[in-house]
């Protein structure tokens, strides 16, 4: 395994919603290094003009390529919009974007080629998903800028009447185009699947652009021979280009929960021959431990009631 | 807003792999707070005789519904087909399980009617998805049991030649099959999401339990009209009923990446007016932060050479 493999894997976006397609990279390839860059001091990008978001994703990604990351991830739908092939001409490693992945995956999954895109208004008004849909030609692509989407999330905000309500009128055009797929063409919008699908109805497959594109980034290290063969423990580093603060707090939001004190049982030897768990009131030792199940009672703590019917 | 909706949300499983629900959970709902508990002590599941999980399960969640949660979810396949209908009529609060979501979505998603499903030996053994799929008579299920795939992912061997292997060998039937939905109903399954597509080819969906499951607490907390109201920071708990250790460490793997310190730049005020970004070598300063793109060279610092073509 060569030290190119050992290198780590460069993700760059405008802030923090690359942080979903960083976290499912990790998912996927748990023994890689990520050098993550959010350009906080110029983001977010929606509503930059595409020249202006181009200078500054290059500026990072000329920094990230230089300090030997051993593939790129532009992990920015707008970015990736404003400035892909710049970046494949530029590198000499190889880059993942957001885009492609995502389209690949909403071709073959549609079953009426009627296909939605939202992301933000520079991702929108780029027509970059409707050129990466040009090799389908019979679907039919209708792409729905939703601005507000990505301040809703990064405040925590995506349940409740208020963002289903935004929701509502935002996806009422892709309602009406009868769209069978909706392509979530931009990082944040992974933590709006509950909110997306129920205005959308059961019907409607999601696609999540994070998701596909950690899946290019595994293909593309195993076709290459790049995994990591390193057996240390990886190391991540995340950095943003402005203020520590407020990416630090955005970025736990983006990344999930993490784990803290696990309240756990000693371990003991333990074998169950009873039909009955035992009622909770007379549960000792850790409630939720070994000896719960051990002792017995027969009866069953709550009676039936109002079962809950989807 | 009812002290009920302020309760946490009960999260079962019979170890670590329900982390991948949890995380989706609070994913689509960062408000909610959880209670997680992994059976540690008993699991993994997956070989148990179908009466002996159910013991164990309801052992568990009787003791999770008494602690007063306001929803019950059994993050574990296994669990879900030993003890769904148990758990309905037992407890008076809703319970969500990982089976019939996945379903929904798969039934949603098939263009040929030929959907496969992967899951433990139990889950397979309990047909417990051939059921689900009852109602859906124009379908094709194909289940494979792929007993080895949670060692794999626990011990993060998901990338690389071994697992590669495996996975061709226990798919091989899926793909005879010509399968193009892929139900991954294991809940450890969606970290192995990138072999999975690899193996099955780009034209097959990959259908998401965990992520499925999710979308189902989010509809069902909200026709309930049960979204935790309080503003207080929410706080989860992580309870296995076996050591604390080695529960931690893997529960780590399964959360994902976790922070740690972020490199930032001062905040300052910053305009851009040129078109190029230095080349890094002249950089000042924190190496991605404005003062980056505001030095101005004008070569640009990789020439191209092998763009990496898909």
């Amino acid at each position: 395994m060569s030290s190119r493999a050992d290198a780590p894997i460069g993700v760059f976006d405008s802030g923090v919603g690359g942080l979903t397609v960083a976290r499912a990279i990790l998912d996927q390839l748990p023994g890689e290094q990520l050098r993550y860059v959010g350009d906080t001091a110029h983001g977010p990008y929606g509503p930059l003009p595409i020249a202006e978001a181009r200078r500054h994703t290059l500026a990072v990604t000329d920094q990230l390529v230089a300090d030997g990351v051993k593939l790129l991830v532009i992990a920015c739908n707008t970015a990736s919009a404003a400035c892909l092939r710049d970046a494949r001409e530029r590198y000499d490693v190889p880059v993942v974007e957001v885009i492609v992945p995502a389209v690949r995956r909403a071709v073959a999954t549609t079953r009426n080629g009627r296909i939605g895109v939202i992301g933000t208004l520079g991702t929108i008004r780029s027509r970059a998903y409707e050129d990466a849909f040009a090799a389908a030609p019979d679907v039919r692509v209708t792409s729905v800028a939703c601005p507000r989407f990505a301040e809703f999330v990064e405040r925590g905000n995506t349940s409740g009447r208020q963002v289903l309500g935004l929701a509502q009128s935002y996806l009422e055009p892709l309602q009406r185009a009868d769209v069978d797929t909706l392509v979530l063409g931009c990082t944040h919008y992974p933590l709006l699947t509950g909110v997306l699908q129920i205005v959308m109805g059961d019907g409607v497959t999601l696609v999540s652009s994070a998701e596909e594109t950690a899946k290019d980034v595994f293909r593309v290290l195993t076709e290459l021979d790049l995994l990591r063969g390193s057996l240390a423990e990886p190391a991540h580093e995340f950095l943003a280009t402005g203020p520590a603060e407020p990416f630090t707090r955005l970025a736990r939001r983006f990344l999930g929960p993490e784990l803290g004190a696990v309240l756990g049982s000693p371990a003991r030897a333990f074998s169950l021959d009873e039909p009955q768990p035992a009622p909770p009131d007379v549960a000792t030792g850790s409630r939720y431990g070994p000896s719960l199940s051990g002792s017995v009672n027969g009866s069953t703590p709550a009676a039936a009631a109002t079962p809950h019917e989807r």
